[in-house]
């Protein structure tokens, strides 16, 4: 019985839904579904409407159906939507129905409890039924429905109502892309199955039965390997062709470099092996061209190629590693020095004094050279250990001295540039913000607070703060967000007039504060060596600049990043106000707030006060 | 001519204040002054009024008063209130005059500004405005005063109004207290100022006679060291004594200790006198007292002590500056080797397993102890290093790899413990959470949004969300709110159901991120450690794990820290509606957003993301 025209079914549905809920609650599946095949309503609502009672009486649910067909309509009518959402909103008021399995698909969780059920009722009778439960899942069990099909044929079922092997893979036929079929039945490894599905298709026997032949003359492993690699399961081939003996490995290397299935590799093969070896190195080579050197190094040294680790830790800055491997080699004593050289030179270039000295020194036997490095380094203490080490005391006099005083006179320059652009980016802010907050309220005054139109005003105010970069903002997951943020990074121009200058400057503000707080190891450092050598007074001199530094900054975190609510607006009550002018102020006022919370708001630094670096000693 | 009646004075003040603007707008300061004087205005508005006017008009006002009683009157008068925030509000409208030098004392600004223009245009004629404005400043510069009396004495003025020197101390008298006046004139160490002061006042000569004769009978400098003692002036007594000589080095030794002035003795002597090294033993031994033995350690190396240098290093750890010492006295081999184990087992105990081993190493010469330090401490490359440097390979296997695969162990428990304490205090805050809202909720419910009273409702809710505990949060300093925020922590708790619940766990989930996002660097050298010696599988394990906790954690910071306001209340405008109703939502609304933003909120943590840890031949 067809629906008979638009406005009654409309009109009619309305009533048919209410009484299908009223069905569905009472666990009467048969009644809910004859209506709904009848009225052609769409069949998920069965589950969408309490998916946690529906998945509870399944069993019910498929005896109260009681037929084969009438479960597979369902099945085959399965969406991943919400039919509650979509096509049938619930009734006002009523609760929503949470997700049964949270991070199942719907899908495949009604598909397997419909499966399980009926497996457990009686296999052969729902066999069509089972099939289909296998097919619909999102990831189609096309493999193991071919089994089952074959098992079918293997033990035909006794009983009466059973299904052939036949009638099933012509139903599966029916349902699946034959092609798609063939491709998983010679996935089985079971020629029996693909010759059936072969015979069941379209296909031409002259194309595929030489290739059968071909499979059927290989040797297991590695006919497994070749179907493996025709239907493109790369895994599973190379576990096929690692069991096909010593003479095919030039294959499985070949393989796992196309398919980059290194680790999988490694897994099949004894550490001791010389497969393994190769298969180590290949990775290495791999690695290293990936900018992994380091860990190409470790296969290397660990599989027996100490020669070609060093050279993957010498490029990969991993001087540890490099000089273990070339005293296990063993290198001569002359070719060593030349590593720690190369190696020191390379750390010296990122900075990592401490290390390169320690090279130079122990390695290269160089304590002059170490030396020197440390006091370009600024690591004074550690030279000066070396230099009472080696009994090199001249060099204190010769360059430690004069690279103390030269260090003493960057750091103050550089603090007091630093200050200088501190203080210049926080008036400019103190500025940008006023203009701001005047336009602000210039924007409020002109339309006054009876304008109905408040707010599209406070839309417009909210362009003036943010400018275009400000759409989007609702229900950002954590990685877009992420990325979100480091777009508008770059969209910050501390350019005067620049919509986010405020932004831009609170960001550059905050790095100020980061980049001189970071230097109170460094400064204390510095101040001991400067008392040692009695430079008190230009110790003096940075305790006093870096002090009055920091001090500044922290005095003006709070200036920068004010706590709480500005709250500069005037009250919003009052003879001439409406219930749409109080909103509107509120929203006025709720701007700034919001804006501040905003992820783009550069976040205040917080200083490392626990770090002491000031000497009492000095004034 | 006295105010008539309070209701007639009122009236009268308003008109006369209206007037008064009037007139300092114009610069007419004598009729203001003169209206001002009789109606027992207060004399401060002149200058509050408007700073900037009056400080660059106070030659006129000086010239419009012309008459040192006058202007004694307004300096004495003066007092740091703004008067027209506190008497005399300004009219409506009229906008707020700023401080003319913020940062100054508004008395001292007056007192300088009018006093210099005195100085310039007569200082004779205004000779006892002069010590007025000297004596009236917030610390009274009493002693210029005196001097400027003694002055007029020396050289008495010519000129016919000139003031004499017998008159102005009479006016100081009158000012100042005549202890205090004695004292500073003391403070002068100008015997004929203090006979003239003493003589003024009503002190018994036999009292301070004998004192003056004894003084004067001393060595000028140790004189003026006496006297500054007897005032209490430290700083300038050991200035005086240090030009004594030799004789009283040990009284000068005596005061530095008493009055702790070590950095300013150690200034008055060469660094290479024996006075030099006396102060600076000295000062050391109160440094290592005051738990900073490290700086003493300096003075006493570069003052030539080595050995009390080497025990203030020893006890501080300090194993660097120790050791050079040590090296410098030098010690015996076996000596500095004893040394060098001490420092290693303080080191151990802070876990500072790098440095111990290098001492056990170097120094030492114990390299078993050395590797056997580092694997302790997890240094896995640097104990692979010294082993290979030591050919002791052999350590490798006995202690090496069983380390290894405890670590591993131990990371793994450990990062499991805080998966589960973290997944706890998550779900719980999601209950104490949803609580709090329900309640919130319930409240308004129950009052309804048409109860005028909703303001009082809100602050009740907002106890519910923060106690007591979130009283005084409008304008505070940075220092206080620093004291605040330690304050609170200490009363967050995480008792179920206590006030603060969800702060707390805000708090201990923050940490524990941190804590599990720090491990970083340690799991990145334990994998490659691992690796290295074929331990693929528990690698692979742990590198899952700790990935797993990060990913879970890091998934969770937009859960537990949300953005923005959480818009969960229904519309608020609507038939039944009023303008009180739609505020009173409104701040309902805005209260969870002014908590969020409050400093008590813990903030949400950063995770490192940028170092990179993973092995990538690890799956």
């Amino acid at each position: 019985q067809m629906p008979r025209g638009n406005l009654e079914t409309i009109h009619h549905r309305a009533l048919v839904l209410a009484q299908l809920r009223k069905w569905l609650d009472g666990l009467k599946f048969r009644e809910a579904f004859e209506c709904m095949r009848k009225l052609r309503i769409n069949l998920n609502l069965i589950y969408d409407h309490n998916p946690k009672v529906f998945l509870e009486n399944v069993a019910s649910f498929i005896q109260q159906l009681n037929s084969i067909n009438h479960i597979n309509l369902f099945l085959t009518e399965l969406k991943e939507e919400d039919t509650t959402s979509s096509m049938y909103p619930r009734p006002d008021g009523s609760p929503v129905q949470p997700q049964a399995a949270p991070g199942q698909k719907k899908v495949d969780v009604v598909c397997d409890a419909l499966r399980t059920t009926m497996e457990s009722m009686d296999p052969n009778k729902f066999s069509l039924s089972i099939l289909t439960a296998h097919v619909k899942k999102t990831v189609p069990e096309l493999e193991i429905a071919l089994q089952k099909v074959h098992e079918l044929r293997e033990n035909p079922p006794e009983a009466p109502g059973g299904v052939s092997a036949e009638e099933a893979l012509k139903y599966l036929l029916f349902l699946v892309n034959v092609n798609d079929l063939y491709e998983h039945s010679l996935g089985t490894y079971d020629f029996d199955l693909v010759l059936m599905v072969a015979e069941k298709s379209q296909k031409d026997p002259k194309e595929y039965l030489p290739f059968l032949n071909m499979l059927k003359s290989l040797e297991p492993n590695y006919q497994r390997y070749t179907i493996d690699r025709h239907l493109k399961r790369y895994r599973k081939a190379l576990v096929h062709l690692s069991k096909c003996g010593q003479e095919h490995f030039t294959e499985v290397l070949q393989l796992v470099k196309e398919q980059k299935l290194y680790s999988e590799a490694l897994r099949l093969y004894p550490a001791d092996s010389p497969q393994y070896k190769f298969l180590s190195c290949a990775y290495a080579e791999h690695l290293v061209e990936q900018q992994r050197a380091e860990e190409g190094g470790l296969l290397l040294w660990r599989c027996g190629e100490p020669v070609r680790a060093l050279q993957a830790f010498t490029s990969s800055s991993s001087w540890r590693n490099a000089i273990c491997v070339a005293q296990q080699i063993p290198l001569p004593p002359d070719q060593l020095a030349l590593l720690a050289r190369d190696l020191a030179e390379k750390l010296t270039e990122q900075r990592r004094y401490s290390e390169a000295a320690l090279l130079l020194d122990q390695y290269a036997k160089d304590c002059e050279e170490a030396i020197l490095a440390l006091i370009t380094g600024g690591v004074w203490e550690e030279a000066l250990r070396l230099i009472y080490m080696h009994k090199r005391q001249d060099i204190t006099e010769t360059n430690l001295k004069p690279a103390l005083l030269e260090a003493l006179n960057t750091q103050v320059v550089f603090l007091e540039a630093q200050v200088a652009t501190f203080t210049r980016h926080k008036s400019r802010l103190a500025v940008v913000r006023e203009q701001k907050e005047k336009a602000r309220l210039d924007m409020l005054d002109e339309d006054g607070p009876d304008c109905p139109d408040a707010e599209l005003y406070s839309e417009a105010s909210s362009v003036i703060t943010a400018s275009k970069y400000s759409q989007s903002n609702s229900r950002i997951s954590s990685r877009s967000s992420k990325n979100r943020r480091k777009a508008e990074r770059k969209k910050l121009s501390l350019k005067e007039g620049s919509p986010m200058e405020d932004k831009a400057l609170m960001h550059v503000i905050g790095e100020i504060i980061t980049t001189v707080d970071k230097m109170r190891e460094e400064i204390h450092g510095l101040l001991r060596a400067l008392v040692l050598f009695q430079f008190d007074k230009q110790a003096e001199k940075l305790q006093r600049v870096y002090d009055e530094a920091l001090q500044m900054m922290e005095g003006s975190v709070l200036e920068v990043w004010p706590e709480g609510l500005q709250n500069t607006s005037a009250p919003v009550t009052g003879p001439n106000s409406t219930a749409n002018s109080i909103m509107a102020s509120f929203q006025q006022q709720q701007k700034p707030a919001a804006s501040q919370q905003d992820a783009e708001v550069p976040a205040a630094p917080k200083m490392r006060n626990g770090i002491k670096w000031k000497l009492t000693i000095l004034k």
